[in-house]
Parts: C-alpha cells; structure tokens; sequence
C-alpha cells in the first residue's frame, strides 16, 4: 500500500510536546515523507470544530534519506489563543502518474498513526487546547472511595435506623439483597432503606484508612425521599436518616485528622417532586412551585401545563428538571451568601462530584467553579461524564468541561470499559493500549492525572460480576487501576468481594463480619506499593508492546525524580505467556518483585536488551525498575 | 289468601322446646288449623337430610273455636336417636271442591310462619338434632380479643423486632400503612413485617384487661414464613419473630393471672412450601416431601407429578395441601406423645380455632375434639366457618361442626353480615330480627351461647369503614355486639378507630398513642355493663317488634334468676323514631338508663302496656328491665 507521508501523534519524535496544549502553547510537527513520490508541498489544515482557521507549509528538514528512503519535512503549530477542540489533518500536494493530486492524510482510527483518506469522510487528529489549571494535589494523588450512604455502614447501636421516613421500608437484615418496591407499572411506590448512616461512615475512617483511602466521595446526603437521594428534598438540610449537620461535621472533623478529605454529590439537575422547592406532596412547609404560580421557586422549574405537567428528569416524575440558569436557583445553589455551595464548603467539605453534568449547562458549571474557587482553593470539582470528556457534545453542545474553566476531574467509565474489554478477551492488549492512548492525548495533563480511574459505581455491574465472579480477573483489573496513571476510584466493597448486577443489585450492603478479606488484602497491598511509589502516584505512562495480544504492560515512570519506575505486566488469559519487551540492559538487575499474588522466582531471560518474561496464567508480575522514558516500551519486532 | 294451616316454629306455643333439639329429646308441635275446611288428617311427615324416616299423625285437641275461627291439632315429636339435620313439613288432607286434597305447608323464608307450597319446591323446617354438650363457662361467658400478632404490639426494646427473616421488609414505621410486595406476576416476593410480638401481648395485658378481655385469641404464632403465619413451617417451634417458648409461658402464666385464656389458631389444612415437612427451598435440615419421596413427610402432601406439581391451598404454590387422614399426620398433630396438640394444650392453651374448618375432614375434627377434652376438658375448639354451621355443605359433604363431637363455636360471620346490612339500610330491622331467629333456631343452644358474634376479622373489612367510617353506626353494631346473646369478639383495633379496607388494610398496626379513646371507652363502658349483668352474659334472647324498620330491638333475659333483664333499642336512621312496644305495665318503673352516648331524660309515654319510646337519630337505647319472658316483646297491632 502506497504510504506517501507518515506521522503518529502519539510519538513525541512527531508531535511534541504530547497530547493537549495549554493557550499559546506552541507545537512542533514532524512528518515522515517517500522521497519516491515528486512532493509540491505538504500542509497541516487547523481547524478550529468544523471552522477552518489556519494553513501552516511544512518544510523539508533533511536531505538524507532514512533507511526506509523518507524525508522530513516539520513545522510549527504556533499556539493557539482561545481554548477550544481543535483539530487538524495533512494535505500533500504530489503529481501521480502526471496528474497535480491533493491527498488529504487524517488519522487512523485505531491509534495516532496516519491513513490516506478521502475528503468526505476525512478523520482529523484532535487538538485540546485549554487555559492552563491545576488540580490539587491531594486529589491527583489520592485514593478516592465512593460510598452509598446507605448501604455502607450504620452506626447507631443496634444498627436501628435513625427516623425511618413515613411508609417506608427497612431491610429485615443488614445482609438482605436489595430491591425495588414497584407497582405493576413499574412505579416506585416505597422506598427501602438499609439504614447506613454518616455515623456509619465515621465508625469506618479506621479501616478506610487503613485500607490506603483518602478521599471519601459520599453519595448525596441531603434530605430526600429515596434511598439514594438523587431526589432533592432540601439541600441544606442532612437527611435525618443520615444525621445531622453535627455528625457531618463531626464526619469532616475526623476523616481531615486522618487525612482524608469528603466530597460531595451536587444534584443540581433536578429536584425531588418532594422537595421544599417542588413540593408536589405537600410535606413541606413552603409554598412550592407545584402548589402555586406565585411560589418563589416557580421560576425554578418548567410547565407544560401548571401544575400537572412539568419537564422531568427523564421522565421520572418524581424528579422534576430545574431551570439552572434561573437567577434565583443559581443564587441559591451557587452566590447567595448561605448558598448551598457555600455553607456545605465552608463546613471543610473539599470537592463537589456535579452528578448528570451532561444535562448542566456550562454558563452554570462554570460560576459554580468560580465560586467553589472563590470559598476554597484547594477545592476540586468532579463532573458525572460517562465518555471522552474532552469531546462530548451533549444537546448539541460542545462542551468545554476540561478547558480550565470547569471540571478537574471526570468519572472515569471509558477506564473501565477498556479494561474490562481486554480481560473479557474482547479486544486485543494492542486495542487497550490504543484506547488509553487516545484518552491520554485528548485530556489535557492535569485532567488524566485526575482521571477517576472507576471499575465500579451505583450506576454499572459491580466489577466482579462484570468479569464474570472471576477473582483473578477481578484483581488484574484492581492492579491496571492502582498502578494506572489517574486516581484510583474504589465503589464501597468491591475490595471485599461484593457481586451484583445492576442496580440495586450493585447496591448490595457492605458485608461486615463476611468480607472477602484476601481481596481486601490485595487492595490494601496495591493501594500501599502505590502510595510508596511516586511514579506510580504521580508520574507517566508509557504503554509496552508485548508481542502478545493476551498481555497487557505499562511503566509508570517519573522524569525528574530518582524514583522507581515500576514495569507492570497482566496476562488475561488461561495460559501462562511468555513475552518480550525492550529494555535498556541495565536495568535488568533492578528489577524486583513487589508483589506477586503467586509465588514466583525471578525467571527472566535476556537477550540484546529483549527481555523474556513469564507471566502466569491470569495472573499479573510487577517490577521496580530503573528506567529512562526513552529506553522504554521500544516495540519489538516480532 | 287461604290458610288452612298456621304454625310458627319460632313461637313456643306452637313448637316446644324451641330450637335445635338433643337427642331423644322429644318434642311437642301444635298448628292452628281453619275451621272453615273439611280437614281430614293432619300430618307432619319428617325427614332425615333428604331420607324420609317418619309421618307422625296430629290430632284435634281443642273443640273450641278461636276468635279466629281456628281449632289446634297437636302431636310430638318422639326424640331422634341419632343427631343430624333433620326437617319437616306438614300435610293437610282435605277436600276442597268436592276433591280429597293432600295441602304440603313448609316454612316461610322468611321467618318461623308457615306458607303453603307445591310438593316441588317445598321448603321444610329445620330441626338440628345434637348431641347434648356443654361449652365451658369461662369461654360462652367471655369477651374475645382477636390479636394479629405481628401488627398488635411490639415488646422490644426500641420496637427492634427480633430475629428478622431473611430477604424481609421490616416497615419503617409502626404506623406505616400495610402493603404486599409483589412481583408484577402479583406473587409475593418479600415478606413485610411490622414486628409485633408476644412481648408485646403481654406487655398489653393490662389494658385488654381493663378493656374487659377475658380471652385472646392468637393468629398463629407457629415459625413461618409470612407475617400471617397461615404457612406453618414448623408447627412445634413459636416463630422466632414472635417469640420463644419462654416468652409464650410467660404469656400464658400472666395471662392466667389475670382471668385471661389463650386460644391458639391451628393451621392444618395446609403447611408453608418453606416448611420442615414439604421443604421446598431447602431451608430446613429435614428430608421435607418436596426434596424426595422418601421423606418421612411424603405421605402428608399429594403430588400430581413429583415435585413440581402438588395439591394447594387455593392454588398458592406457597401452601401445599396436607393429607389430614395421613396416619402420621394426624399422630403428628393429634395422637402422637409430643403431638402438637399435646405440646401446645399442656402448657395452658384452653382452645383452638381450626383454621377452614370447611377443608379439614369431619374425622380430623373429631378426633382432634376428642383427643382436646383428653388432655383438658376445660378447653373450647372453635372452627372457622363463613356461613350457618348447622347446616354447612362442603365439598359436597353435608357438614356435623355442631352435633357435639366437633366444634364449639364457629366464627360468626353471619352475625356481622346481618348488623351490618341493617346498619346500612339494606334490610330492615324485621328482617334482622328474622335473620338472626334463623341462626338461633337452627344452632344447638350451646353453640348460640357460644357463638363468636364478631364485627371484623383479619379477612374482611374493617367495621368501621364497612359501615362508611360513620361512628355512630359503628357504636350501634358494637352495641349489638355487647348487648347479644354469644361471645362478643373484638378483632384488634377495631375498638381503638382503626379503619381499613380487604388486606392488607384491615391489618394496619394498633395505634397505640393515637387511640381514639371515646371508642375505647365505649367498647370499656359496654363491655362493663354486660360482665355485669347476667342477663346478657347468659340469658336468652326475644326480638322485640318496634313497628319500625329502622329501629332494631332485643330483649335479654334470665328466666332462673333474679337478675335484671335488658332492653335494647338501636336506631339506624337519621331521624329521631318514636317506637311502640307492649311491654307489661310493672315494668316500666324499672326502666333504667345503663349508658347512653347522649342525655336523655326519660321521656316514654304509656297506653295499655303500649310505650312510646324515643331514639334519637343514629343512636341507641338500653333499659334495665324487670321483665318476665311471657311478657314481653308481643307485636304491637299496628
């Protein structure tokens, strides 16, 4: 196949520096060219979305051949001023069988390589360009545990839940699987409860602690009807079945004197129908926007027909949409001087989690941000986004979640999806490379580093079920998140051995007294070899080519520190493999085990700096090694 | 319209003694026979259920004429040896135009009145022959309390109920309103609870005493696993809910103590899948009938196909159907040792109520009956029939609950059907009058006395919304109830204003705290009033012709004592009735209020014996009368 011009962006002896570009940042282009072909001129076409803005000629750079007979020809992208979703392709301008031929080179699919295209159905390389931001570090290098209020811990003696709700119902056990309580339309017409509390929570920092956590991200925990509480009844007010504003505090005070920091879920999206602001049910003593036009809140929600019908959250009646722009809604939830941004923040709470931030609109993520900034610095704010966040379009918007003016973070599913994806035996350790690569060049810097690196919520099968109760999947997966670039997302009780389904089969209760202990065993290892480790907390990620598309393999690598690096290798498959890699010779003699969930000796063979290794048969090998970036990860030819 | 023949079984100057008859008790029958006709013979030809078994021949025994013109023929009835339902009817032979007729006359629907019929559609007068049996005092002569055990009272300590079953729903709250949780199949999929228990019955002791209790009358309280318990897991286990074998001495210890009797329900027409003898989930470490068909319990249950298809109660895969007749089934609840019969009975229980007595075979019955008065001849066995008991057919069997070698009482569903359709218009109170004669003629006098005149159960309405949530009409059928000859049975809450529709609403929990306690007081004031008067404890019963369809009226007396007798005078309508009755003139110094919801000053008018008697609207009227049984209650001409 005829392979005028070559380029990978992925490659920094392409492309530098890497991936996203801060605001006028500057970026160098390299291009490989055939010197068989008569070129007339080779061009990069910017494009800022679907607008043109910018032709840059690219020069030739060498006049001698590589040993493949190309060229080079190099330019500079010279930055660009606003932030953006930019995005570009190649242009060569050759004569073919005597005929002047424009041909348009995008990307490949598959990874940052080149393909030939046809205009029409032209796929260009991605440019995230974004003002420049920084995510705190004690959320970049932290070990994030997501707990479902209710199913996680109940803290009052003799676990009797605090003020049940009117025509409610408590799980006979805390053991009993949870269900929904639903007509034959399918309604909700009861909620269930467990009785998990805040107090429950506090009772745990002990073993959250020692588990490695440092970052608690709660589920909402204001007053609602629900079990889960994504239907706001009052969000100043801590659910009474949770606590109170005291043990909240007493939460925050505790979990910041062992170091670990509380974020919240902000349901801004929508209310509850039984809500103060709603009031649909009468339960509350304010005039609510159902009950009457003239309510304070009417502004806050949207009639079809008053009160009857109203826009709701995907239709659920129950939820009511919120008009987030509406001056006293966002007043109330974002600048008023109590506002509830402001009074839960003050508390020392230190981050938001902004559920169904796809349905927010920006103008309201954006002065949240700002204000969150304002109260606290050292705040982060986390959006629900469940695909590349860099280029989401949601309603027909392209959002600007990680241009440095919104989000720091965002829920990590593709993550999960890719790496269940490989141990299912769905795609290829190749395929998983070029999927986390792509993610990598798309967020900037900081957003990766503040990837939520998930393998499970309230929202997906639990990750055991997912790999189908495999636990030895299950741990290759807890290794590829501890030891990934990003922070390490832990769902309550993944780490001790919780299955489920879909929800609320995913919401089963944390099993006290019958965990799976040497699964938490395993998290608590990881979680401790990663937090030893700076490279691994918070340096690189160079993807390894194995030879073998049943191995997955990384290093995390630091630059400027005299750290270990750490070689990460998983076999998914029921055959114990041998693989290859590159590796700079000296190294050889630092590699060590640190931990090993089988008992191995150290059986590596070496020849010219290509390593063989031997990784069990659904198992995992991890080595501290002493790498340089450019000594790593070299493909080897097969 | 011709009548030849007049006769009224419910008048004892016509059929003497009155009522169902013992064996070899003879009876004597007089009719009034026209004048005017050229009679014959007289005939009054009997039959044994359908089986014709004797013609008894009345002879002329009075020459002198009545003021009507009628001359009486008498006969007697010798006295059956064998008890059964037997009936009769009368023949007249005369001529009439010149040709020798045979006349049949059969019973009136109506009432106790004779009416001429076709040889076709004859009905015949019923006569219950039983054999002679006495029902303990303590039982004909006591207030029932009906307790749902897991809605009437929590014991524990902060309500926690005790030992919650797997996969269940405890209610959030005590006063959360009752609902199934079922699939969208409408099968129930979890069971509910609110946590009653026999705590909690002792606990109240005090205030059913107070209430004038003298018998509790206990849903099951066997392990199951419903709330209901009618799916019996283990018949020799108190459920773990509920309580232990300790507590349940306990109970019965202060219950004695306090002049309070238990009587247990006895589930035997079915057990629970979920049971140590079918054992259908396994949940049992006993070889149950459904796990293999060589289980010691194979024999109870019937398989069409082994083991997925088996006899069910009502088709509820949840309660296969016992064999009762299987020899180790019946040693198992009857003979055996340890049966439960014997386990239960020799801890104190004084009685059972057989759970659809309609289902269990006539020799279950008896044996149980006889196997009861073996271990305590002081106990009562009661049997859940909806309909008249002494002439039941079921399953095409004609049924012999009354004859005195099965039951003692029956639950009194036809007591509450007739107070209620007068109460809400449907019949008037000549026709109440006739339907309760009916019942008092055909029952042995010891199973009226007997009787369990109740105005709700756990499988019917509440009466309170039975009668429209209308509390003067609840205070008139509550009245009947108190002032009626049988035993008075108060389903739980019905006395503290709980409403409720079919179940699960007519099972909501007793509101303790939020009792309405005018109606306590009133069930308190009435039930006072009859343990003090022997009259309404233990007399008979006369119906008392009002002249007026909206007001019903009762006379209770005692011949043999010298008690006082009672008057009962209740008012369905919304206007004030002015009433006459003859009474004899001696009496009417003896009138006396007993209770009355309103003030009233005495206010009755006399005329010849004849008494103006007013009853304000939706209200009602007791008198302490001195009255002689001859005297009262003749129909005034209108």
């Amino acid at each position: 196949m005829r392979n005028i011009l070559s380029y990978n962006s992925w490659d920094e002896s392409f492309k530098a520096p890497f991936g996203a570009l801060k605001t006028n940042e500057s970026a160098r282009i390299k291009v490989k060219v055939d010197r068989g072909y008569d070129i007339d001129k080779i061009s990069l076409i910017i494009f800022k979305e679907e607008e043109f803005i910018d032709k840059v000629e690219l020069y030739n750079v060498s006049s001698i051949s590589d040993e493949d007979n190309n060229t080079e020809y190099e330019g500079n992208i010279s930055g660009f001023k606003e932030a953006g979703l930019y995005n570009y392709y190649f242009e060569v301008a050759t004569i073919i069988d005597g005929n002047y031929v424009n041909i348009p080179y995008g990307k490949s699919i598959k990874n940052g390589e080149t393909c030939e295209y046809n205009y029409e159905n032209l796929n260009k390389y991605q440019i995230t360009v974004y003002e420049d931001f920084k995510v705190p570090e004690w959320y970049k290098e932290g070990i994030l545990y997501h707990v479902f209020v209710d199913r996680f811990s109940n803290g009052n003696r003799n676990e009797k839940p605090s003020n049940p709700k009117e025509n409610s119902f408590i799980y006979g056990n805390w053991t009993d699987t949870p269900m929904y309580i639903k007509d034959s339309n399918g309604d909700i017409i009861r909620w269930d409860f467990h009785g998990g509390n805040l107090k429950g929570v506090i009772n745990k920092l002990g073993y959250l602690k020692k588990l490695g956590v440092s970052i608690i991200y709660l589920s909402p925990i204001f007053e609602a009807s629900s079990n889960h509480k994504y239907d706001t009844g009052d969000y100043k007010k801590i659910d009474p079945m949770f606590g109170d504003e005291e043990i909240f505090k007493e939460l925050i005070d505790k979990a910041s004197k062992r170091g670990i920091s509380i974020i919240l879920d902000g349901v801004f999206s929508h209310t509850g129908a039984d809500s103060k602001y709603f009031n649909k049910f009468g339960r509350y003593d304010t005039v609510g926007a159902y009950q009457s036009s003239e309510s304070p809140y009417s502004s806050w929600y949207s009639f079809a027909e008053f009160p009857q019908k109203y826009k709701c959250w995907w239709d659920i009646d129950a939820l009511p949409n919120t008009n987030e722009l509406a001056p006293t809604f966002k007043d109330y939830i974002i600048h008023d001087e109590d506002s509830v941004l402001k009074k839960w923040t003050s508390l020392g709470v230190k981050g938001w989690r902004l559920d169904v931030a796809d349905e927010l609109p920006t103008q309201f993520i954006r002065e949240f941000k700002e204000e969150l900034r304002n109260v606290d610095k050292d705040t982060i704010l986390v959006g629900e986004v469940w695909e590349d966040a860099s280029n989401k379009v949601s309603y027909g918007e392209r959002r600007s979640y990680l241009l440095g003016q919104e989000l720091d973070s965002v829920m990590g599913y593709p993550f999960r999806k890719n790496i269940v994806s490989f141990l299912t035996g769905e795609v290829s350790s190749e395929e998983l490379n070029n999927s986390y690569m792509q993610t990598k060049e798309n967020y900037p810097q900081e957003s990766f580093k503040s990837n939520l690196n998930l393998l499970g919520t309230h929202d997906v099968n639990r990750i055991k079920t997912e790999l189908g109760e495999d636990r030895d999947l299950m741990k290759l997966a807890v290794t590829t998140q501890m030891m990934f670039e990003g922070v390490p997302y832990i769902y309550y009780g993944d780490e001790a051995g919780l299955s489920g389904k879909t929800d609320p089969d995913n919401r089963r209760t944390y099993p006290w007294k019958n965990e799976d202990e040497d699964m938490i065993d395993f998290y608590r290892h990881l979680i401790g070899a990663r937090n030893r480790n700076q490279a691994i907390v918070s340096g690189n990620t160079k993807f390894v080519y194995t030879n073998n598309s049943e191995v997955f393999g990384f290093v995390r690598y630091n630059d400027n520190k005299d750290d270990d690096n750490v070689l990460v290798l998983l076999n998914r498959s029921n055959k114990n493999q041998n693989i290859k890699i590159h590796l700079d010779a000296n190294m050889l003699d630092e590699l060590d085990i640190v931990y090993s969930p089988r008992k191995y000796g150290l059986s590596i063979e070496k020849e010219d700096n290509i390593f063989d290794i031997n990784v069990e048969a659904k198992s995992f090998r991890l080595f501290s090694v002493k790498v340089k970036e450019e000594n790593i990860a070299e493909e080897v030819n097969a």
